[in-house]
């Protein structure tokens, strides 16, 4: 199917505006980096110094060309930037990637001069890439558009290729697109492109990522940004990886403060909340890593293995040391490495010297790489039915001696029906890469990565999107009245809950004295008092909650209390009332709450409250709204998660209306976006199985 | 000093007792090794094969050389390894290594060979390493007693060497020992020995940790243990090192079940439990680390760098993705990366273009550095008060272009007082790490593990040893006889504790009903109620604990009905009585236990039990005894520490109270721990600052 961006990423001509004979300097090197890397179809210089560059005719400019362009490559001083690009839109031009700095980064008129670029692009169709970017290379189509120096050719040498899937880079920072370019290229993972959005003023990540998930050369996808501009097109590729089950290993910094405060700045990018991009990456089964070396390893083991079925880990190793660490690494990532039964113990140990283990780790010593051990053990493990992966841990340091003989490892690794991952414990030696790669296999060379890589393969397989129509929705009701006034109370949070559909319990606002006696036998006892004030948002604080009052007297006595403590506490408070309700059963405390981020827009969260939040961390975010089902997904990744399941002899809590909940409040939040900026359940109480949950508090925060 | 193993490990002469002329089995290459690094001693071949090897006259036994031998390496079959060690002992060979296979780690009459060996170097006095090692080696003496291909010297390969000090690696595993010496080579980062313990028949890696603690050559530890045998001499070496302030990076594995199972096995080792190591570990200021690129990252930085003044870090980079990328990750290792205060910033500003940033992360761009700001930079936050040490981002992947001039790093490098870390987000190039070598510089590969690293050397710069005597004795009291029955009722364990100094609550043991009175006066109201049986181990779950008892009548009820019951619950359960003490006043619950680890011995455990214990597994523990100071560090390691320092408004706990209970009950534990096998205090009540502690519930187990 044809996209868009074909004639960007495959142009069948290059215009290289500013073209230069120094190759030192940047503009010389663009052209030069395209002819070494073969690029198949024609190049115009244009520079008006010049007659002729490296046996190519230059141009004065892009006009006198008179050939239809795909790409145009602009490497000038940014002034003349804007020039160029109404020249090339005159001419017709398809596509342009500025690499020049100096625009939105800067700011002042600098950020001017991005903003005509911007209306260039809107104007007339051109599609550009930049400014301040490191340009692209495409492997598939042989387009090194880019000066970056590990695109550069060396003579002589022979690239190391382990994979036939290859990985697609899409990163706003040119620096570390190819940076993450070099290390896979050293691992011998195949690449099919690498692209560096720089300032995005028209194309950017998202629209980057959506040519790589539907492109067919593309199998794995690594994503680095600092912060998403085109929201829309990234939510509609991020949906169609998941649908197409085509891994996205994602990098996103600018999580600290210090990072926060500079990608603000750098590439002129707006960071945002962290917690919301891992709830929208959570969403569509994104695989979030924060080092480089690690998402390569992620992207090393996807390219070259199919998802396991399980998490039961097989690993096999010449070093009894080297196994024991294995096991260690892989068990820590939450992985099974199960004790092998008598029968398979039994046939390893035909493979090995007595003083092996076959246990789990097996380690088949160095005599069971000379015997073809190693070999027969990752065959045995292929069709067994005890494990659903290998890790083999061997030295890949000799430069001469083959770890494997091709003919034998070969034919294993292209019937494995299994993950099998290769880890030297050693520095792997080039030799050792290259003889392994012929068999398909990259050898990996951090351990830790290596067990987190095995983790997220199993994650992945078992990753499910949830449907976009599974989100049952509340009755569509016009809650804009609940609104009026710039703070609610609890009970005006409570009235705007109930008319939205959500059940809250049956409490009476008592406004007058006289009120009180209907209002206690409606609630019974025990039952519970609270002051109701606009003024007052924290009533346990002025004085203002009574729980458990088990008799009239008491509760007359709490009426007038509540108020006098109100009055104390804030003399100009407007008081509403004091809402009379019953004493909810017992339960497990939960928070729900919902935000709106600049970025993705409504976010619902959930969590324990009390210190499993503010000491532990321990809550999750989706973006709303969230189905029922995605909703006890929320739930099980808690930490505390086991706190609902009947914890320590306790009845199980009701987790499904739990969810339920969750689901309406965030359908709430989503549906209702435009006036609610918040809402905020605290807690709600979750009772044994079956019998439902009481809010005991809520507020909900319209936008001002 | 001169040191027992001097002669081991500096041998003047080498006999190789199975010596071979095939260089490509083991015999062969270790003859081969030993040569081609060049060892400056005399070396005797053993063979009665072979009249000469290699231009060296070979002999039939040992016997027959008669020269003094420091070190004879054994590698012949099992069987006949027991015979050859009598020839050496006879023959006046100081030390041996075996290198030979086929002992413990088989078990049956192979195991009781290794017994022999055992009493072999007991009665002879010659120190044996081994069986089953790989040997070891020696960069200051040029010992290159091993096999390990590592150690191989390829022709016209120049070693690269970054640093001037040394680190020495102690590894039971060979596999490993040698992978870490060849990475960590692989950085620059100079060796003094490597030596691999193998089944530590007599020497272990506690006795070789000392060696290379009290070492001058070496300046950081790197130890890969499964599980130490010489405990004694680990122990006496860890103490040494803290007093030293000599590092040591700890791998400890066995960790998860699996590599516990196989570690149970492999080199025969007691693997032993895993928290009571990083017990120790921390106690000694060890280093722990479970990744072997961490380990050898943590190494590099350490030999590379002084200790910092604090947790302060200024990120420099050209590349602002990977300025950002790098703030995340130290961020995310708890250090600060505070902006630059104005005057600082324009300094900066003067040597880098306008897009660069100044803020922290501070990206002088591409154009820094060959404006010479980067140089500049790190000088100036030399010499800054508003950092602690400075992190370098850039691309060292060149081959041909130098990243900076010797004759400006140099100087800076040679002159910093503060740490500087440099790392590559591309594959840094050989050339590049060369050239930096020159200046003492490491180039590091690995994001996360820099983080880590630097996290670590300011743990290691706060970290202070426990002075030994700071420890307040309990005073010494036999406490033999409240131990006589099998278990102990609260009351018994109570009454333990107050006779061995501990303060408890004043309760009264109520016997017979006509004492309750008496008792109900002695505690006051409100009252708690417990019924105190051997039998009722779990005295809630059988209906036996009443609290909050405010009047004579409901006590005298509860009387009845916790004995009833008692009866209901255990109708064979021998009753003590009713406990009846006051009511404690409010407080943070924390639990206190002791247990005995089987290698490490007596050991003191604390938390705040409830879901932090169980849920987010918060708990520290170390050796017993630990001083008061040791235990409010103990309390502060732990993530709910705040929970103690006046959380959301509550007052501030009594830390100094707790602290000495726990220096109190674990003095308790370690003085009896012949008697006693594990005490429980769960929980205690910690009340306000000044107000002290309270003990709810104890149980004390005697050894059976």
């Amino acid at each position: 199917m044809p996209h868009p961006l074909d004639s960007f990423f495959a142009p069948d001509s290059i215009a290289l505006i500013g073209a230069s004979r120094d190759q030192e300097k940047i503009p010389g090197r663009l052209l030069s980096m395209l002819r070494k890397n073969e690029y198949p179809g024609k190049i115009y210089p244009i520079n008006p110094n010049y007659g002729d560059i490296d046996g190519l005719t230059c141009y004065t400019s892009i006009a006198e060309v008179g050939a239809p362009i795909d790409l145009a490559i602009i490497i000038i001083p940014a002034r003349a930037v804007v020039g160029a690009l109404e020249q090339c839109a005159a001419a017709g031009v398809k596509n342009a990637v500025i690499i020049s700095s100096g625009f939105a980064e800067e700011g002042g008129d600098s950020a001017a001069m991005q903003d005509e670029i911007v209306a260039i692009a809107k104007r007339t169709g051109m599609r550009i890439s930049g400014p301040n970017a490191e340009g692209f290379l495409s492997e598939v189509q042989k387009v090194a558009a880019t000066f970056s120096p590990t695109v550069d050719v060396k003579p002589g040498h022979i690239p190391l290729v382990a994979t036939t899937r290859r990985i697609a880079i899409v990163a706003q920072s040119g620096g570390i697109g190819f940076a993450i370019k070099h290390r896979a290229k050293a691992l011998g993972v195949a690449i099919s492109y690498c692209v560096s959005a720089g300032n995005e003023s028209d194309l950017g990540a998202g629209e980057f990522l959506d040519y790589m998930v539907q492109d067919a050369s593309t199998d794995v996808i690594l994503l680095f940004i600092e912060g998403i501009r085109d929201v829309d097109k990234f939510l509609v590729a991020a949906r169609r990886a998941a649908e197409m089950r085509k891994p996205v290993i994602v990098t996103k910094v600018g999580r600290s403060g210090a990072g926060e405060r500079a990608a603000a700045s750098h590439t002129a990018s707006m960071a945002g909340w962290s917690a919301a991009y891992d709830a929208v990456f959570a969403k569509y089964g994104f695989i979030v890593s924060n080092d480089l070396d690690e998402a390569v390893t992620i992207a090393a083991v996807l390219t070259t293995n199919p998802l396991p079925k399980g998490d039961r880990v097989a690993v096999l190793t010449v070093s009894g040391g080297a196994g024991i660490w294995g096991a260690d690494t892989v068990s820590l990532q939450g992985l099974k490495v199960p004790e092998l039964s008598q029968p398979v113990q039994n046939q390893i140990k035909q493979w090995m010297p007595s003083y092996g283990a076959a246990g789990n780790p097996v380690d088949v010593t160095a005599q069971g790489v000379s015997s073809g051990g190693l070999q027969k053990s990752i065959e045995l493990f292929g069709a067994s039915d005890e494990v659903d992966a290998t890790l083999v841990i061997m030295s890949f340091a000799s430069e001469t001696r083959q770890p494997f003989k091709e003919a034998e490892l070969k034919p294993v690794i292209a019937r494995q029906s299994k993950p099998v991952v290769f880890y030297s414990y050693t520095l792997p030696s080039d030799f050792a890469r290259r003889e392994l790669a012929k068999s398909g296999v990259v050898v990996l060379s951090g351990l830790t990565h290596v067990g987190v890589a095995m983790r997220r393969l199993v994650e992945y397989a078992n990753f499910r999107l949830a449907p976009q129509s599974d989100v049952r929705g509340l009755p569509a009701r016009d809650i804009t009245a609940h609104l009026s006034a710039p703070t609610l109370s609890e009970f005006d949070s409570k009235s705007l809950l109930r008319d939205a559909g959500i059940a809250v319990p049956d409490e009476t606002l008592v406004t007058a004295r006289d009120g009180l006696d209907a209002a206690i036998v409606r609630a019974g006892f025990p039952l519970v008092m609270k002051i109701q004030s606009r003024d007052i948002p924290h009533k346990s604080e002025a004085g203002g909650v009574r729980v458990n009052i088990t008799a009239k007297g008491e509760a007359f006595m709490a009426y007038g209390a509540l108020l006098d403590n109100a009055r104390k506490h804030r003399p100009d408070a407007v008081i509403q009332g004091v809402l009379v309700g019953p004493m909810a059963k017992k339960g497990v405390e939960i928070i729900i709450g919902t935000l709106t981020d600049r970025i993705f827009g409504p976010m619902v969260m959930v969590g324990f409250g009390g210190i499993t939040t503010e000491l532990f961390r321990d809550v999750t975010y989706r973006p709303a709204p969230v189905s029922a089902e995605e909703a006890s997904a929320m739930l099980a990744a808690l930490k505390a998660a086991p706190l609902l399941n009947g914890f320590r002899g306790a009845a199980k809590a009701d987790v499904a209306a739990l969810s339920r909940l969750i689901s309406e409040v965030s359908v709430l939040a989503a549906h209702h976006a435009k006036i609610i900026s918040e809402i905020e359940i605290n807690p709600v109480l979750v009772h044994p199985e079956g019998q439902g949950v009481t809010i005991v508090d809520a507020l909900v925060v319209g936008r001002s």
